[in-house]
């Protein structure tokens, strides 16, 4: 039997069915050395990835992808399944612009069954699906792969309450690693650790057969394929779950770095033809010592010395850092504050916070929606509640906002993180939605610092000068060291010239200055006025926009809900006679660096030059 | 001891605390009377208020409102709460205009203690509020009452998980009727039906008192107050349930109509100062035969006569019917239309759907993500999902639609009802935010029809010819005969002087017709601008608007974010020098009869005449 095989030369992931169990394993070992190495130089996710590497040859051993359709939660734990599916050669370019993607993307492969990247639908989404292929009596199975973080979920509990009693081809598979983005939370969390401790109830191989012989849907194929097991058989059916109260035939804890264990209660789930729910424990970071040992540093990690095992520590300047040690400071002297996140405390930065003040510290899972309510709850008996949380997540909990805390006209803090461009993550997490949407709300209001100093004097204006919902916005990373821009609390309006107007807020200020002083330099005078409280508009900005005659706004988020937008609106109300020219966003925007994505999405100082340049007939030199 | 007191005189809730459980009853009977009173006269919420008359006395009873937080789930059970905090008197006015809400409404009373009106966010609100009191030393509770059909909705299971953990003073009410709006659906109704039904471990007092012994918390005087109990203690703590797995403590079933029974299980619940769970049962309409007969006709209804128990059938000639039966005719000739609903089987009008495509056909439950998010996988599996919810619930679904739909550009169908002013449900339940949140999203279409034809050929052109997702907005009513407006699909545009032009769009489009020909009467003569397809806008319409010098926008819908607010930009965009007036919304709408909102809202045919005549200074007659 050859077990020397080279995964990048066999045809996946169909060859996988015709090897060994040895064989597997050794397919198990490329996998891992492959991530680890592309991990190494592009970054990404990697202890996530390593976690499921035997999952992910098991599925697509007794699975027949893409006819069967796998849908991964959330993605990050997507690599193993893209090395299997013809992208071992291309995987090079992971999180690279026009590379592969870092999540499941359905336009790269027909293998990749849906978008991934939010928390929680991978059972909606199967169940769409299952339900899709009953209706065209098509046999085939959905399986959705989701972790214990993803667990905490609403979304997923409703999934799961509606695929329970679907009898639909479906099937669940929790991968437990204990482990989410920061540690894992809530009630569901300890009864899932209970369980993956649990003794299996059925132990012996002739205890299952006699199971499955009085399970009518189980066929002779597969108690025979049970009898050529060697070891006792370790799944069970496990009477009494939560998971079996809403429906589901349970099995596990199944153990996730055995294939054949694996493999063996895969098939007897597809078997099935009906909803089944298989826990499978797992180790996150599996193979890889560094990543076994500090699976939260190896997460989603910056390049790193593979040989080492060394990754550098997230950097304690990002404006995350900057915003977790204001915000901790404000919280010495007001003992009203509350931080709260959903299982971000290290990329939010609350991490000194909640080690400083556990008890008014609040992570309560991958939870938008509550967060958002329980803070609407916190205000209502006199806490000033932080909800500080990504932008993109932030889309969740619109309802919410709008239900909970504005119609009660509550005052909250969003501190929104991301925003704007996010990067190689791409479509799922750019964070290009928070303004248009907040600003659908009445009474709202956003401020976005350009930098720390409009970062700490926004954030204390939110704390303690204005009332109901105040956002703060900002990216992951400032330039701090531009000498422009007078910080101020509103905006910064720089005379220049008065003819051009540029006006534009938050991070791409640098850029738009940048032009500014370069257009300076071939004899075109710009004025700029750099919004720092971006809703609502005050009169005092317009006015000061209206005497010019041609007004360019940059903003680095959605165009359709736009503070230009906006601010166009009132100049010409106001009676403005001139050209307006809004560069801003108006379609998903794919995966590339931020500073690559800022530059084709017209934003880059180079862009904006060129830009304003043009329509004046300057010269370049 | 005197039985025949009389709540209107008394002061309430705290002259409960030494009635006899005979005068309660008799306070009870009171309610009831009030309520069915009231509601036969002004329609409201009737059959979910008369299952919670007793539980409502118990509360207000064992706890102290408002120190002790009360959280009503969606609130449609609010009435014998609002009844016994001091507005009996005024009830008179419930749903009317500056009169009760028929939800709770902190600037009604101090006694209610959150905005509600959507469903399942009482868990987090309750836990927000006992974690704020835990952090002011404060002993008091805070009380979740939610309903089984509530619970299938995500952010209760969120709450849940949070809450379980917290060892805060928080209590959760399961108000279990087995009777949501439609029908409770998935597997945990099931599961609840399950328990509903199962004997109580413990039945005896000594049992009881034993188990009370060894809890410390506990004290002399609840064992005392059960000692006299004369019936054997019916209430258990019930080992290994759902919600003690959350970390719970469980007792029930409890008989939500004996008043005694409920008062010694809270007093319990209160002195465990940690997260308890209690599973109530009631029977919806009780005390009131015809709605205990059909609590789902009596749910919510119009006016009625209370000695016949007659209630009018929800009208066979809403808008939701007329949709429903449209969708019915269009699956008949295509078997890849699905419907779904987040219980609203009846108000959206699926129940023909449902009865002739049963396998098409899916109730999710409370649950408006993972509606969208299940549409997501039957249309990546080539189905046509068709998602019909209230305007008010899509918000819940913001960040599904973006993610699991735009990215991906799948094709699905938000038949979007109840859009625009809803009446007397008030701020929670207006649908004022669709089209602003919509247009935010790439490459969504939304259409807004202003009749029964227009809707016709909008969803047909939904269902067939447009790509990714599309949008159909609709209120609850037409106006039918009306006789103007030619029929068309994007607009009509209807010529009659050239230099003022009104535009607007669905419902009230009859408004602003019947406004201009008032203005006709007096000479100035108005154009018209209808659009159907509202987004995106397209060229031709903008062009039709650019020549005219004055133009009104009339639109019952968010103004930041309207289609106004883009109508207008474009026009400017392209050199428009003249004037534009936008009429829209820009705060939340309270409760009042629609037409009566419209009006104040500046949308009536009276106000948009005298709007336009005003402006020209034109005599009235």
């Amino acid at each position: 039997m050859r077990t020397n095989i080279d995964i990048s030369k066999m045809n996946l992931p169909g060859d996988l069915k015709n090897l060994s169990s040895k064989q597997k394993e050794a397919v198990c070992r490329q996998l891992r050395n492959k991530i680890i190495d592309t991990v190494s130089q592009n970054g990404g996710h990697l202890a996530s990835n390593l976690g499921v590497v035997e999952l992910s040859v098991a599925l697509h051993s007794v699975f027949e992808s893409p006819k069967d359709k796998i849908v991964w939660d959330v993605g990050h734990q997507c690599y193993p399944h893209k090395l299997l599916t013809g992208r071992f050669d291309s995987f090079s370019s992971l999180r690279k612009e026009n590379g592969i993607s870092g999540f499941t993307k359905p336009n790269e492969s027909k293998h990749d069954a849906a978008i991934s990247g939010h928390s929680s639908n991978s059972i909606s989404l199967a169940l769409g699906m299952a339900t899709a292929m009953s209706l065209n009596n098509n046999p085939h199975h959905a399986i959705a792969v989701i972790g214990d973080g993803a667990l905490t979920g609403g979304l997923a509990y409703e999934g799961l309450n509606n695929a329970g009693k679907s009898e639909k081809n479906i099937i669940v598979i929790l991968n437990h690693n204990e482990m989410s983005i920061s540690k894992n939370t809530g009630a569901m969390a300890k009864y899932l650790a209970e369980l993956r401790t649990t003794e299996s109830y059925l132990k012996t191989k002739s205890t299952v057969q006699k199971i499955l012989l009085q399970t009518p849907v189980v066929g002779k194929p597969i108690r025979d394929a049970l009898s050529v097991s060697k070891n006792g058989i370790k799944y069970a059916v496990l009477q009494s779950t939560f998971f079996e109260k809403m429906g589901f035939e349970f099995f596990g804890p199944v153990d996730g770095h055995n294939i054949s264990e694996l493999e063996r209660v895969l098939a007897i789930a597809k078997s099935m033809n009906r909803p089944v729910f298989i826990h499978v424990n797992t180790v996150k970071g599996k193979g890889f010592t560094p990543a076994e040992q500090q699976p939260g540093e190896f997460h989603c990690v910056s390049k790193f010395d593979k040989r080492r095992g060394f990754t550098p520590r997230a950097a304690d300047e990002s404006v995350s850092a900057v915003f977790g040690k204001m915000l901790t400071e404000f919280a010495d002297s007001d003992t009203k504050i509350c931080a709260v996140t959903a299982a971000m405390k290290y990329g939010t930065g609350l991490d000194a916070f909640a080690k400083k003040y556990r008890d008014r510290f609040f992570d309560v899972g991958i939870a938008e929606e509550h967060a958002v309510t329980f803070c609407a709850g916190l205000a209502k008996c006199g806490m000033i509640p932080v909800f500080a949380v990504y932008s993109t997540f932030l889309q969740r909990s619109y309802d919410e906002i709008i239900h909970d805390l504005a119609i009660d006209n509550l005052h909250a803090v969003l501190a929104v993180d991301r925003a704007g461009i996010v990067g190689e993550d791409g479509e799922t997490h750019q964070g290009l939605f928070d303004v248009a949407f907040l600003s659908t709300i009445p009474n709202v209001t956003v401020y976005s610092p350009s930098n720390t100093n409009e970062l700490s004097r926004s954030l204390k204006r939110a704390l303690f000068c204005d009332s109901g919902i105040v956002c703060v916005r900002y990216p992951k990373a400032f330039v701090e060291d531009f000498k422009y821009g007078t910080t101020c609390d509103d905006y910064a309006f720089e005379e220049n010239g008065g003819e051009t107007l540029l006006v534009t807020y938050g991070r791409i200020y640098k850029n738009v200055k940048t032009a500014q002083l370069r257009l300076d330099e071939l004899g075109c005078k710009c004025d700029v006025l750099k919004l720092v409280r971006i809703l609502p508009l005050c009169d005092d900005v317009i006015n000061k926009a209206l005497s010019h005659k041609y007004i360019y706004f940059f903003e680095e988020g959605m165009k359709s809900g736009s503070v230009s937008e906006k601010f166009a609106l009132m100049l010409f109300e106001k009676g403005f006679s001139g050209k307006i020219f809004i560069n801003a966003i108006d379609d998903f925007v794919p995966q590339s660096t931020v500073d690559s994505a800022i530059d084709r999405l017209g934003l880059s100082s180079d862009k904006i030059f060129e830009r304003v340049r043009e329509d004046f007939g300057l010269d370049k030199t």
